[in-house]
Formats: C-alpha cells, structure tokens, sequence
C-alpha cells in the first residue's frame, strides 16, 4: 500500500489528505502538534529508557519485539514533525542545513570536546 | 554553504560526517540520541507554552523573533531525529508510510471524533 | 492500603522499598529515571494535546474517565520525580524553594508581562 | 529567604501568590502548565543526555558545575508540577500512594525482570 517514493513532500501530502478526511484540521494547531510530537518522543524514551547505552546500539537486530516498537514510536514522532513543519509553513530539510550552517561555524572540527 | 537539495539522505550524511569529523561517534548512542531529541522538543514546547491555539497558528508571520526561534528548535528537532534513524538504522520516510497504512485503517474517514 | 501521610519522605522511602523488594536498583540511574520521568510527562501531554485550554481547566469535573487517566500519569510524574531526587540526593521542597527565591528576585511584581 | 518548611502545601501556596502577585493566572491552564512542566523535563534530559549511566550516578559530586544546573532544572519541574497539580486540584502526595497501591499489586516481588 505505500507509496514508492522516499520524498518528504509526498509524506507531508499523504498526512494532511489524511486529516482533511476525518475533517480533524481543527485540533492540528501548531501548539496542538508540538504537544502531540512530544507525546510521542516520550513513549519512544520509554522503549530506551532501561537499556544501557550499549544495548541500544544493538537493540534492533537482537530483539525484534523491540524493534518493532521502536520503528513504529520513530514512525509517529516523524510524522507529527512533518505535520508541525507543514501548520508552521517551515521547510524541514532547507530549515534543517540552514541550522547546520550555523552549528557548524559554531562548533570547529577539533575544537573542543562536546559539553 | 547549504547544499541545494531537498532529500533527506543528503542532511543525513551531513551530520553524520559532522559528527565523525569532532570524533563524537561515540556519544550518539540510540539512547542519548533519543535523549537529545526530547531536549530540543522541550525547547519547541517552551517556545508555544504561552501562546493559544489560535496564536499558535499565526505566530510565525505575526513575531519574526519568535518565528526565528522556532525555526531554530525545528531544525534541531530534525536534525536529531535524522541522526537517530540512522543509529537505528531507519529509513525515516518509508517507515513513516508504513505506520500511516496501519493508521489509515485503524480510523476510517468519518467513522469517529478524534480521541 | 496507602499510608495516612501526606509527606514526600514517607513516599520517597516507599517508591525505595519497592524498587529494593523487586531488585531493580541496577536500573535506576539517574539519566534512566530522568528518562523515565519525561516518558511519563509525555503520556500527560496526550492527555491534554487535543482539549482546549478552556477545556483542560474543567476536564477533572466535566469528564470523570479522563480525570481517572490524568491523575495516573500525574502520579507516574511524581513517583518519578521523587525517585530521581533520591537518586541524586536533592531534598525536593528545599530545592524548589531555593530556585523560587531566585525566581522571585528575577521578576519583580508588575514589572513585566510573562515572556 | 526560603521558609524553614518541607511541606508541599507551604511551596504551592507560594507559587499560586508568586503567580497571583504577577497577574499571570489567565497564563496557567492546565494545558499550558503541562507544556511547561515538559520542556523543563527537556532541560533536566540535556544535562544528562552524554553521561554514561554511571556518570549519572556520580555527577553530582563530581561535576559542582553540573550538579548546580541539575538542582535547578529539578526546582523547574518540581515547581511546575506542583502547580499543574493545584490548577486540576489533585493532592499530589496521596494521588501518588494510590497509584503506588495499584503498582505494587500489579508487579508482586519477585514476579519477573524490569521490562
């Protein structure tokens, strides 16, 4: 059923036919979806919150339950952000370089350690 | 100094050459990747606690500073998410259509309020 | 069954108890409860992201099944909260007061709208 | 400044006067005090976020520097939770036992592993 594309447009496209369907625009302000995003960022710490670090290097080949959960959390976090990035009129992957431009100057190669 | 494109493996890439060019590989383990991720989403929440829903869908064209701040928290936002999909190994966009099949299922157009 | 108390020592003792009587010390590191604690914090934004502001003030009356769900995550919260200060030796009610005398000096009475 | 006390009604009285003195009641639904109680978990999961679990462990006597942000990142979310808990009326302290009561009978000692 999905689309063959791996194109943020057509994700973004997909996701509001999908809210205009159930005529649920009216609850997708952009506050609205930051609280919802931040739902979802928080039942995916919850699939991390007891392994150590190690262990979620390697958590998605050595349990599939695990990974399961863990792909469908990722899934609902990316598609709030796309939503949030579309009520905000914001480009996600231009806003995201034009950040790493800065960050980049900020933090030179070599300088310091991260802190 | 942003690369003209709009695809995500391309910002992928990028960061995680940002990345190994500061030596920080091994920081960015799933779990405190996820923890990062869920720091820049309270900076976003910070951002839209104070304003109404109403204000929160006029904000970015009403407040050039504020616009400016949450463009910022945006684009950290993204760039966490990307680089944690790639420690999980992810492909970001069709696992985000995989879960809308399900979603789309689930809740059929018209069938019940949002809840 | 609960204590007839209302003192944050006797619940901080309890949530140790528990945790010592079911072994699970090894996991209760302070970054894994601060995890934990923002998992929680995200499930009590679910909670909310859909209801008006208006609404959120009178849903404990108007809406007995989600005051039931509201409470539960408020009291993960606080289960959380209160073990990660133990974990980390900080006297809550002391430490709060102690970032309120700086808060208050921060913003004098009338001086300025909330930013 | 800080009053010699360690009740939690003593800190709520005095957060609900810091807010009543500031005219900033019609900013604290609980809605908005959810928002916030949640970016300041964001700040508090910064500070934690490239520790190793160990580190965390230790952090605090070992790191001034650190220890001082991690106490007033907890005073921040200490404080909004307080708050959010008196806006939707809940006691805070006996709302925890009772979810401890339901928590205890549902993970018996001994019963199985942290999962």
């Amino acid at each position: 059923m999905s689309p063959v594309t791996d194109d943020l447009d057509a994700l973004r496209d997909r996701l509001l036919r999908f809210v205009s369907d159930r005529d649920w625009e009216r609850f997708h302000t952009p506050k609205n979806l930051a609280m919802a995003l931040a739902g979802e960022v928080g039942e995916l710490l919850a699939e991390l919150q007891w392994l150590t670090p190690e262990e979620s290097v390697t958590v998605m080949a050595a349990d599939p339950d695990a990974a399961a959960r863990i792909r469908s959390e990722v899934a609902d976090v990316t598609n709030y952000l796309v939503h949030l990035a579309a009520a905000l009129d914001i480009d996600l992957v231009a806003n995201a370089h034009h950040k790493l431009d800065e960050v980049e100057l900020r933090y030179p190669p070599g300088a310091q350690p991260r802190a």
